[in-house]
Order: structure tokens, then C-alpha cells, then sequence
């Protein structure tokens, strides 16, 4: 492969005195503050051991000290673990074990949760200050690191992000540089680029997401405005009064900044509203078509480094409830006869190419990408995407994979079986809901079984509600079967709704 | 490498009614039609016995048949040869032996020509119009070809550019499909890229900068407007009134463009006139700047598959005479203490990979590419370049080798050696001059020497003006001092003008 320049070098030679970050203050950082910071956090961790190659994982909210850490990480050679804060004690040292993290960068607000899960974790605010201050101290003889540089390499793995599968086991997809390169470019090539762009984000960073707007942010050349937490009305000024002109958001996220501004167009600077995370319910685009508001509904996953399919803006009104086409290196196919639904595949240079698992890191032998989803292509090849995979339950923008909430629930002493299933939520999108099968001799105790929950998994993962039920329905070969509970939901067996 | 989807085929899937091609005429080709159309170019050469990998030359002007050609030779998986129309037979039958070309397209201004240069040429126009009108005919039993695509693997050579070294022997420089995206994604992640983008394409497409109009074109979905030679009137009709966005020239022909329009200024639709093929004298950016026009200077070469470094609009006023700062994916590098003046040299994945010479692919060994050209960088690392390869000369865009042309005038029987170098010409930048000395016995004839030039190589080759010297300026080792020519030549020997 041919040698990129450090992407975050570059940017520093490019454009050394343009805003490359600002925060939710209005505090702006230059590419040339952020190299140099990025340099010294590079030079931090290397103090402390940390090596090219090691896995660094970070377990903090939103702000400049996070976006920083992503790219001191990267400098370094070393891959971002991101830890998902809202996730259980149980679920952060299953991540941290997986991937056999070298270190954990904690806030303030998470270090003492974190000193309870890793030896010795490093404070993330305290990192930033002093790279941002250049005290790294000096180094010792022959310690300064040779840096490998941020992006050089495509095929280094600049990222792995858990996410899970059929198993109920989570899974670390590894995201390499030239995955976020390549989705940088293709986003570029069916968006646009403005010399004027600025990016909002407000999504976690922890999820890709959030990490893909600070890697477009170093590719493009144009700032990323970071949020520290999603509130809208803060979103809505940054729209009207700050100049951002591109803002991801979740559906649910959407609706919220509609009903913060009660309905009042966006500016004309505002020139796109990328909407992911799962599908936007109708209701929400009219809405949005009503005020003008460029809402452009995307389709994508950890696995692609965020977009594989968005609705160019030109589409957005006569194809709503698509998500468009593919992004321009990014393939889709639908595994089924033209015009129907079937599985979606997809591949191109931004698929990840494989998973960290317990057993390692596990290669994605095959060109495609399953993504188990379902979907169907119109008859000018726009995609539809008419549910996520068949079990997955997207809350408020997170993904909840029933089958590890049913290994929990299973686990628990009372449960024979358990078959978890989404239920429409007003506020979230959906909800997970619990059917358990107990154990002759035992008592159904939803009470009980919330607790339990509670105690190992994210809050959004755990049951709204439970069902108890003398048996799951399954197939003939066993295959519990998911639809037949989700439609029985409702009206079957007692319902015990937890607070 | 991951695979990339065909090029042509992805944007004929993801825009397939909207134009791609735009000829002077204001016919417009959709993207869909230009698929279809290059398939069957495909298909009409592989009926010739044309296969993948085979390379074929194209000897023809502008116009939408040469781009068809460009998009179903890329799509047959053989490589482009463009031959300058410019140029002697003696040089065109040079480069079609040196590439070993399978075929030769000519247009019908040029056919009667090129069948006494190559056996059996085929009819561009005449594949053109068939391919478009889907008069294929029928394949053979098992001929269908497996068309490898557009674009799909980057390391398959796209073109080969002829371009000469010092040696005074022409070599193809080879452009990969991956040089050319590299050059595109690096030129938008500069300039910009709009929706409504459309690039003017008056630069002769055996060039680069005309070639990757069209490749940037198909990756990036906008249409190039291509007209069949510059006409300044025209230029500025396509700018007033058609709705073109960018521009590429070399500066005589903005100088005309300006002349034609009387400096009115140019309209807000159009956003950028990107002026290469050497440096813009200061008058005249001086005279875009007065009225506003949006002219950026860029700095590049056949090897750079265009653009190597370009001024970034914003920095267009502050920086006048500057070449800019690279692309984002490409470095540049001066051989000298920093301020100083040095060679120029270059990486990145924009780079060609090597030669085509009568020795077959002579793949470059270095990361870097020796530009021979000279320039500095100022304090804050912008590139002014000071002179083009000490000997190179342009004239009205194209490059003259001064030892191509000395080779050339040593083969005479009256001349013992020769020297050639530039001087100011007001019409073209520069135009070549020689310098002679006489084997004893024989005559110094100017005339004699033109017609003898005029016969071997493209008239911009030929020089304009023969000096008789005693002797050749000479270093200790032997190496002729052009420098000392050019310095000597208004004031030395007897000169005789060419008409």
C-alpha cells in the first residue's frame, strides 16, 4: 500500500490556524493545538507503558478530553477500545477481558466505577490538561517514541467497538483507519463538502456514530462542535446560532429538537439532518418536509463504520422512509428476488474485516458483510429497510440483542427458558420485553427478575415488562421463535410491568 | 485490497438520470447511458480481439467519443495510451512500439493519418455512435465477455502518459485507477464538491489535466462539460450562461478568456478557475484578482495523475503566486535547508507507480518522486515554485524537452552538437530556442534546421529562433549549461528566426 501522511499532521499543515474542534462552550481548538495535544497525549501514554498496538480502552462521557484521547491513541499506533457507559459493571469487564486492555482511561465522573473494574485506570480529564499544556515531562533516555502516526497505515485497526450477535455474547468489531477513510470519503462524495461545514455532535462517542464525526472532522478539515450530553435545546442553538451544518442524529433525538423549537424551520445554513440509528418513523419525516428540514435518513452499523446507504438530499422528500443508496465504494444487496424482502448484505472498503473475540481476533472470510437485516430495493434501487435484523430491538438509538438478555435471564435460578422481544415504546422506539418459562417448584417474581437484571446488564436492556408463559413457542427443529411471542405479546399469559 | 464496485456502474445505480457528460452542444449523456454505452464499447473492442490488459492508444480530439472510449476501454480492463494529436509521426510511432499497442482509435479528422502509422486502425466516431446505439451485435458462441470493470481493482493501470526525462527519449508514465481516485478524493477534500457541480473540459483530454476531468467526473457525480477545442468565447458561454462551476486552464488560455469578456466578471455560480500546467505570470492573477475571479493556482504533473498541490480558494488573495500546500493524501518535500530554494519532490498514493520504456515497466523504486522542478517553502509552509525542471520548457501548456529536441538536431549531418532552452514568448510563456555548433565544412542553414525539425517532432517542439555558436557552454565534467544559454541567448552569435 502506498504511505498516507498522518491525517492529523497533515490537517495541521493544511490548515494550522482552523478550528479542528470546539466545545460545547464555544471553545475553540485549532489543528495545530490539537496535533500538538495529540502528540503529547501520545507521549503521556507511552510514559505509562503504553505501547503501538496495545488496546486502550476509554470510559467517559462526551467532550474535548475524549476526542483528544482518539486521536493521542491513534498517533500512538494503539487501538480505542470505547466502553459504552451505560453498560453494567458485569458487561465493561467482559470488554476490558476481550480485548485485553493495556489500559482504561476513566473521567472524573466514572474513575472511581472504573477503579473498581482495572488496575490502576488512568484519569482522562488529567491526560488532556497536561498534553494540551505540553506537560509531558521529560522523557528518558532513549524513550521517545518513534510515533507510527495517525491513519499512515489503512489497514491498522484504529478501533474496536463491541456490538452483538445471535450468540448474546458481545463481540468487538475491529473499525481500521482505512474503514473510517473510506465511509469519510464516501459520505463526502454523496453529501458534499463545504469549506463552511461544521459537524454536530452529540451522539455518544462511544458508538460509531459519535467516533465517525471526529474522524470526518480530521478528513475533511472542518470542525466537529462536541456536545458533552444530547440536549436539544443546546442542539437547536448550535444549529441556529452557531453555524453547524450537519447534525447526526437518532430519530428520537429528532423529535425532540422539533418539539424544543415547536416546530420553527431550520436556517438555511443548517444543510443536512442525518438521521440514523434505525428507521425514522413516518409521522416524524412529514413533520420535517412540512418545516423544510433537510432530514436525510441514513442506514448503517458498527460494521460499516457508520453509513452504508444514506438518501442523497435531492431524494429526500420523494422517497421518504428510504434510506437511499449506497455510499459510492459501498455495495448492497438484498438476498432475495428483485423487489422483495430479504436479507441485506453488504461490502465495500469501510466493512470492517472482522470481530475480537474471546478466542481472538476472528477474520470475516467472505467478501459480504451479513447484516441481518431485512430489506427490500424499489424499483429505482432505493433501499428500504423494513426491520433490523429479525431480533434486534433498537432503543432510543442503542441495540439491544435479545439473545443476551436471555442468557442473563436464563442464568438466574427461577428461569427454565426466557425469549425476549422489542414492544413499540413511545418515548424510545421500542422496548425489550421478557417471556420466561419458570422452573417447576419456583415462583414468578418480575420484581426479582428486574433486580437481577439490573445487575448485569445496561439499564436499556433491561425488560419493561414480564411474561410468564407455560411454554416459548419453537419451531420443529427448536428455533425459538421470536414472532410468534412478539405477536402473541400482548394478550398472552400474566404481565407484570416493572417501575 | 477490498474491492471497489465498478465506478461507471455505481454512479449509473446511484444517479442514473443524471447527466455525466455534457457536450458543447448541450447534449446531455445521463450516467445510466453512458453504463450502457461504455459496455458496449467494451463489447465492440473485444470483438476486435481486444482483451483486458491490452493497451489501447487513442489518437482523436474532445469530444463525447474519445470519453466513451476513456470509460469503455477502463470497463474492458485494458489501459488508455492518449496521443498527443500534436505530435510528428515519427514520435507517435514511437510511443504505439514502445506500449505495444493492440489497437489504434482514431477520430475522423485523423484516420487517414493514423492508417500509415498503425495497421488496421478503427474509427472512433463510428465505435462511438454504434456503442451508443446498442449495434453491438451478436457475441459469438462463449465471446461474451466478463467485463473486469471500471475501476475496481486501484493497482490496475488506467492510462499510460507519455512525458520525457532528460534523456530526450519520451517514456509512459503509468496511472493507475487508484492514482486517479486518490487525485479526486484529495482535489474535493480541497475545493470542495457541490451538488450542482459541473467541470469544464477544454483541455485537450491527451493531457492530464483534461483526462482526469473525466475521471473526477465519475467519482465524484457531476458532468463534464466537454467541448471539442478552447474557444475562449465559448469557455466564457458555459461559465455565463451554462451553469459551469470549475474551470481548468493554463494561464494563456484565461488570459484569453479575460481578453474575450473585456474583465467583466464572472458570475457567483462559477466558484473556481484552477490554473496549472505552470506558473501564472503575477499580471494576470492580479488581473483576476480586480475582478473578483475565483483563479487558484495549482502546481502538478502527468506522474501526480494531475493536482499535487493546489491554493485553497480562501487562500487565493493572501497568497497570490503561490502554488498552495499539497492534497490531503500527498506530501511534498524540498530538498534544501527550510526557505531555500531545492527540487520538489513527491509521494503519495496519487504517485504513478513507474514507466513504460522500450525495457518494458520499469517500476520506481522510491517512495518519492524526483520532480526535477524547483520551489520553496514559505514560513507558513506554502509552495512557490520557482522554475520547472531547470530544462523543461512550456509553450502554451505543453511541455518541450530541451534534450528531445537537441537529440533531434544532432541527427542532422551539418550539426556536431546542440543546446536548447527556453525564453519569454508573450503568447505562449516560452518557446524553444536552439543553439548550434557546425561541423567544419558545413553551413549554418536555420531554415534548413526547421524544416528538419518540423519533419520529427510536434511544431510547439520546433524551435522559433537558431543561434550559431563556436562552442556549447560546457562544465568541468562535460554537462551542457543551459542556464549559460539562456542567459547568452538575446546577445550571442547570429540568430535566424523561423517564420
Amino acid at each position: 500500500m502506498h504511505a498516507m501522511p498522518d491525517w492529523l499532521a497533515q490537517r495541521a499543515r493544511l490548515s494550522p490556524r482552523k478550528a479542528g474542534l470546539i466545545d460545547r462552550n464555544g471553545r475553540a481548538y485549532t489543528w495545530e493545538e490539537l496535533d500538538r495535544s495529540a502528540s503529547a497525549f501520545a507521549a503521556l501514554l507511552s510514559r505509562h507503558g503504553i505501547e503501538c498496538g496495545d488496546r486502550v480502552a476509554v470510559f467517559a462521557g462526551n467532550g474535548y478530553p475524549y476526542a483528544l484521547a482518539v486521536m493521542g491513541i491513534a498517533r500512538l499506533g494503539a487501538t480505542l477500545v470505547p466502553i459504552n457507559v451505560r453498560l453494567a459493571d458485569a458487561e465493561i469487564a467482559f470488554q476490558l477481558r476481550t480485548v485485553g486492555a493495556a489500559a482504561l482511561l476513566a473521567d472524573v465522573e466514572r474513575y472511581d466505577r472504573a477503579a473498581g473494574l482495572f488496575q490502576s485506570p488512568l484519569m482522562l480529564d488529567e491526560l488532556a490538561a497536561r498534553a494540551s499544556e505540553g506537560r509531558v515531562g521529560e522523557p528518558g533516555p532513549g524513550r521517545r517514541p518513534s510515533l507510527p502516526g495517525f491513519g499512515t497505515d489503512l489497514d491498522r485497526p484504529q478501533g474496536i467497538l463491541f456490538t452483538s450477535g445471535t450468540t448474546g455474547s458481545p463481540k468487538g468489531a475491529v473499525l481500521t483507519f482505512g474503514n473510517h477513510w473510506w465511509s469519510a470519503v464516501g459520505s463526502a462524495l454523496n453529501l458534499g463538502l463545504r469549506e463552511d461545514d461544521r459537524w454536530l455532535l452529540c451522539l455518544p462517542l462511544f458508538h460509531v456514530g459519535g467516533l465517525s464525526i471526529v474522524m470526518r472532522s480530521v478528513v475533511y478539515g472542518i470542525p466537529a462542535v462536541v456536545h458533552e450530553r444530547f440536549d436539544p435545546e443546546e442542539a437547536n442553538r448550535a444549529i441556529d446560532q452557531e453555524g453547524v451544518t450537519i447534525v447526526s442524529v437518532v430519530s428520537q433525538m429528532l423529535e425532540r429538537m422539533l418539539d424544543a423549537r415547536r416546530d420553527a424551520p431550520f436556517p438555511r445554513t443548517l444543510r443536512c439532518l442525518l438521521a440514523g440509528g434505525g428507521p425514522v418513523p413516518k409521522p416524524l419525516l412529514e413533520r420535517c418536509v412540512r418545516i423544510n428540514a433537510p432530514v436525510v435518513q441514513t442506514y448503517g452499523m458498527t460494521e460499516t463504520a457508520s453509513q452504508a446507504a444514506t438518501l442523497a438530499p435531492a431524494d429526500a422528500l420523494a422517497k421518504l422512509g428510504s434510506a437511499g443508496k449506497p455510499l459510492f465504494c459501498t455495495e448492497l444487496e438484498i438476498d432475495a428476488p428483485a423487489g422483495e424482502v430479504g436479507e441485506i448484505r453488504v461490502r465495500g472498503p469501510n466493512v470492517s474485516p472482522g470481530y475480537v473475540t474471546a478466542r481472538g481476533f476472528e477474520r470475516r472470510e467472505e467478501a459480504w458483510h451479513l447484516t441481518g437485516d431485512l430489506g427490500y430495493f424499489d424499483d429505482e434501487g432505493y433501499l428500504y429497510v423494513v426491520s433490523r435484523r429479525t431480533d434486534l430491538i433498537i432503543s432510543g438509538g442503542e441495540n439491544v440483542y435479545p439473545a443476551e438478555v436471555e442468557a442473563v435471564l436464563e442464568s438466574h435460578p427461577d428461569v427454565l427458558e426466557a425469549g425476549v422481544v422489542g414492544r413499540d415504546d413511545e418515548r424510545w422506539g421500542q422496548a425489550p420485553v421478557a417471556f420466561v418459562v419458570i422452573k417447576p417448584g419456583r415462583r414468578f417474581d418480575a420484581a426479582e427478575l428486574a433486580a437481577y437484571c439490573r445487575a448485569r446488564l445496561a439499564k436499556f436492556k433491561v425488560p419493561v415488562a414480564f411474561h410468564e408463559l407455560p411454554a416459548l413457542p419453537r419451531n420443529a427443529s427448536g428455533k425459538l421463535l421470536r414472532r410468534a411471542l412478539a405477536d402473541a405479546a400482548p394478550s398472552t399469559g400474566k404481565e407484570q410491568t416493572t417501575p
